[in-house]
C-alpha cells in the first residue's frame, strides 16, 4: 500500500503521469513467464533523472517500495511489486543522449531498448553487441546482468557498462564508472549496480561501449546426429581458441518448436547456429577451422547465410526460442532455466538436463549460449497444474544443483528475481551474509525492489 | 601499535612465522616510489586461508590494522601499514592449486606472481595476459585492479578474474564469483574486491581466465616525428577496430631513458611499440593494416622482431620504463603518474603533460598503453628537495584535473592507495558516501588497509 500522503505528493510531483487505474496496475503486474500476476498500487512514468530523485525521496520518506521496469521481458519476474508500492516505469527515459564515435560508446537513457539503439546507430558503422534475444531496455538489462548469443565474443553486460548514473535510496544522484575505457579509482560501484536487479539503486543513465561493425559477418549452420556430438564440437572449438561471435545450440526438442512455430522446416536433430565476424580472410580461415573441428563430430548440411536477409532471418527465427518452446505445449506458459558450467562440463550437463526432463515426464527444449557454457531448458507448464508445476520444480533444482555440482552458477544471465532465491546459499553460502550488508547498506529501509535476489533473511 | 595479547596470540598460532625484528618491519615499509619508509608493527607470513582467518580475527579482536602484501611492487603506497599493526606477507601462498586447461582457466594462490604462473603454464599452450611490467603478485594485482601492455587486448583484472576465495574482516571465509564464464546470480562480490585495495578483505585464492598462446605472434616498433603524430595514430587505429595486442607509446624523453638505462640507441622521437595475436594470416593482415594508419601519420623506421629472443628483448625493455625514467634524474626516486582518458582525449592530454611538466621545471617521461588511452607521467624527485616535490605534486595534481577534465579518471591501473585520495571527491562527488557506506558495512572496525583508498571522512 502507498501512504496516501505519498500517493498525494507523487501525483503533486507528476500529475498524470502517476497513475493508479486497474488497467495500468494490471498491464504492469504481468509477466513473461509462470510468476503470478502481482499489480502495483500505482504506476509512476518519470521523464528526467531529478524525477526519478523526487519520486524515490517521496517513497523513502513513506517506506514505500519502489520497483523499476523497462520493457517487461525479465524472466525471473523482477519487474514484480511483489510487496506493492510504485512500478517506476522508466520508458519515457529512452532517449541517445550522445554518440562518441571517436571514443566507441555511447550515453543513453534506460528506457531505451537494445533494438532502437542500434537503429540510432545505423549510420555510425558502429553496435552496440549485446543481445539477449528479447528487445529489452538497456537499464534492465544491465539490472539483471544480461547477455546472450554475442557475449562469446563481446562479453556481457558487466563488460559493456562503463559508466552510470544512479538514483539511491535515500534519491541521491551519483555518477560511477568513467568514459575512459578503463579505471582503478576506488570501489567498483558501477559494476556492483549491474546485476543488482533494482535493489541498490536506479539506473537513470548508462555510458556502454560499442563495437565497429565488423568488415565481414558469415553466419552458417549445421546438424549433428546427437548431442553429444555437437556440445564436443562446441568444447573443441572454444578449447581452440576460435574466435566465435556466436555459436547456439538448438536440441531436438527445441528444432521440433521452430518448425511447429515457425515452420523452419529442419530435420529433428541438434543444430549448431553459428557466427563469424572479422575481415573476409579472418572469417574465412575461421569457419574454414570450425569445420575442420566439426567434421570430426559427424557435422552435416553446412550451410552458409549469404545474405543479409538470410542471416536476419536466422536470427530472428533464433530469438523467437521463448515462444518455439512454448508452442511446443500448446498454450502453456514458458517456465526458463539458465545455468551456466565450466565448459568442460557442458555435455555432461545438457545430457543430464534431457535425462531429467524426461524422467519428469515435461516437455523441454534446450537452446543455449554454449561458447559460454550456458543454456537454458524451457519447460510447457501449465501453472494451473499443480502436478506439473510441481514437476517443473523439480527438475529446475536438479538442474541448478547439476550446475552447482560441476563449478557452474544458477544462472548465467536472467539473474534471481523471485524464482532462484531458493538457490542463493547453495551457490555462495558464507558470502551471502556480505550481500546482505550491502543492501542494508545502500537501502537501509529496504525500499529499493524489495523481495528481490536476496532470500529472506534469518 | 599491536596489543601484547595479541602479539602473543599470533606468535602462538604462527611461531616463528611472526616476526617482530627490525629488519623484517623494515624490508615491508619499503615501497617503489617517493612515500617515506613505514615499517609495520610485525610481518605474519600466513601459509594457508584458514591462518589467515585466525589472523584476521585476532586482529579484529584487538583492533589491530592488517595490511596485506604481495610483491610490493604497487606504486601509491597500498602496502604501507601507515596506520601500524600487521603486515600479511602473502608471499608463501604462491601455489598453483589447479591448472583446468579444458576451461581455460587456473587457481592460484595470491602470493604467485604474474612471471612465475606463466612459466607454470609453459607446457599447456596456455597463458595468462594481464601484464603491468612488474613481476607482481596476482593477489596484488587483483587488489589494485592492474592492467598493463595486453589489456586493449585482454582486458584489465576486472576481466580475468573468475572468482577468488577472500577472508573478510570479521574472519569469514568467503568464496564468490564461479568457475563458470559468465553468472548473474546476486552481487557482484568477486568485482567488489577487484580493486579494493585489501581494504575489503584479504585475498586468498584466485581463478583466474587464461587464453591460448597465439598461433602467430608478430611484434614491432615504428618512430614519428612528434608525440601528436604518434598519438593520433593510436587513435585511429584503436577507432578502426584493429584488434591491437598491445600498442605503446614513448615520448622522446622516455626514448632518452631508454637509451641512459639501457642503450636502446633509439634516436630520441616518439616511437610507438606493438604486437599482434593471431593466425599468421591474421596477423600480417593487422600490419598491414596498422602500417597504411600509421604511414598517414609519417611513421618511419618499421622494424619487426622477427624472432622469439627480439621480441622478449623489446617487452623487457619496455618494462624497466620505470627505472629508465629514474634514471634520467641519477640517482633519483620516481613519481609515478597514471591517468586514463577517453581516446579522443589522449592527444590532449599527453601534449598538456608534456607541456605542464616543462612549465613545472621537471624532468619526466612519457610512457603508457596508450590503445586504452591510459599513460604515465614518470618524474624524477628527490624527496629531500622540498621545492622538487612541491613542483611534483603540481603537476601531478594539473594532470588529473586535465584527466578529469577530459572525461578520463585519475588512475588507469595503479590504484588510490595514499597518492590519489585527494581526487576521490572529485573523481566520485555523491558517489563517495556509498563507498564509505560499503567500507563501514564491510569492515566497520575499519582494519583491513586503514587509511587507504577512502580519503579521510567528514
Amino acid at each position: 500500500m502507498i501512504a496516501p500522503e505519498a500517493a498525494t505528493k507523487l501525483a503533486t510531483l507528476l500529475g498524470t503521469r502517476f497513475v493508479t487505474s486497474d488497467a495500468d496496475r494490471a498491464q504492469h503486474g504481468r509477466n513473461e513467464t509462470y510468476y503470478p500476476d502481482t499489480p502495483p498500487d500505482a504506476v509512476a512514468y518519470p521523464e528526467t533523472t531529478e524525477e526519478v530523485s523526487q519520486i524515490v525521496r517521496i517513497c523513502a520518506a513513506h517506506h514505500c517500495p519502489v520497483v523499476a521496469v523497462g520493457a517487461a521481458t525479465s524472466l525471473e519476474g523482477q519487474h514484480l511489486a511483489t510487496q506493492g508500492g510504485v512500478s517506476l516505469d522508466m520508458n519515457r527515459m529512452n532517449r541517445v543522449l550522445a554518440v562518441n564515435d571517436e571514443d566507441l560508446n555511447v550515453v543513453v537513457q534506460p528506457g531505451l531498448t537494445r533494438v532502437a539503439l542500434n537503429e540510432e546507430l545505423r549510420s555510425t558503422g558502429l553496435f552496440f553487441p549485446v543481445d539477449p534475444g528479447a528487445d529489452a531496455s538497456l537499464g534492465g538489462m544491465t539490472a539483471t546482468r544480461a547477455s546472450g548469443t554475442t557475449a562469446v565474443r563481446y562479453g556481457t553486460m558487466r563488460d559493456n557498462v562503463l559508466a552510470m548514473e544512479a538514483v539511491m535510496a535515500d534519491g541521491s544522484i551519483i555518477r560511477t564508472g568513467s568514459k575512459a575505457r578503463k579505471s582503478s579509482t576506488g570501489y567498483d560501484l558501477a559494476h556492483l549496480l549491474v546485476g543488482s536487479e533494482g535493489t541498490l539503486g536506479i539506473i537513470t543513465e548508462l555510458t556502454l561501449r560499442l563495437q565497429g561493425i565488423p568488415e565481414s559477418t558469415l553466419a552458417a549452420t549445421c546438424r549433428f546426429e546427437n548431442v553429444e556430438d555437437a556440445v564436443n564440437c562446441v568444447i573443441l572449438t572454444i578449447q581452440s581458441g576460435l574466435p566465435m561471435a556466436r555459436i547456439e545450440l538448438l536440441d531436438h526438442m527445441m528444432v521440433r518448436g521452430f518448425n511447429a512455430y515457425a515452420n523452419a522446416g529442419l530435420p529433428e536433430k541438434p543444430h549448431l547456429f553459428l557466427e563469424f565476424h572479422g575481415t573476409p580472410t579472418g572469417t574465412a580461415e575461421q569457419a574454414q577451422s570450425f569445420r575442420e573441428i566439426a567434421d570430426d563430430f559427424g557435422a552435416t548440411n553446412w550451410e552458409q547465410a549469404t545474405t543479409t536477409e538470410d542471416r536476419t532471418a536466422l536470427w530472428a527465427m533464433r530469438h523467437k526460442a521463448h515462444y518455439a518452446s512454448a508452442a511446443l505445449g500448446k498454450g502453456k506458459h514458458l517456465w526458463p532455466t539458465d545455468v551456466c558450467v565450466p565448459i568442460s562440463q557442458l555435455a555432461t550437463a545438457v545430457v543430464q538436463a534431457q535425462d531429467d526432463a524426461v524422467r519428469h515426464g515435461l516437455t523441454s527444449t534446450i537452446v543455449g549460449h554454449v561458447g559460454d557454457g550456458n543454456f537454458h531448458a524451457g519447460i510447457c507448464v501449465d501453472p494451473n497444474d499443480a502436478d506439473e508445476m510441481a514437476r517443473a520444480e523439480s527438475f529446475s533444482k536438479a538442474l541448478a544443483e547439476t550446475a552447482l555440482r560441476l563449478g557452474g552458477t544458477v544462472s548465467g544471465e536472467h539473474g534471481i528475481g523471485l524464482g532462484k532465491q531458493k538457490y542463493m546459499q547453495a551457490e555462495h553460502g558464507t558470502a551471502l551474509p556480505f550481500m546482505r550488508a550491502i543492501k542494508a547498506a545502500l537501502d537501509p529501509q529496504n525500499i529499493l525492489n524489495p523481495g528481490k535476489l536476496l532470500p529472506p533473511g534469518d
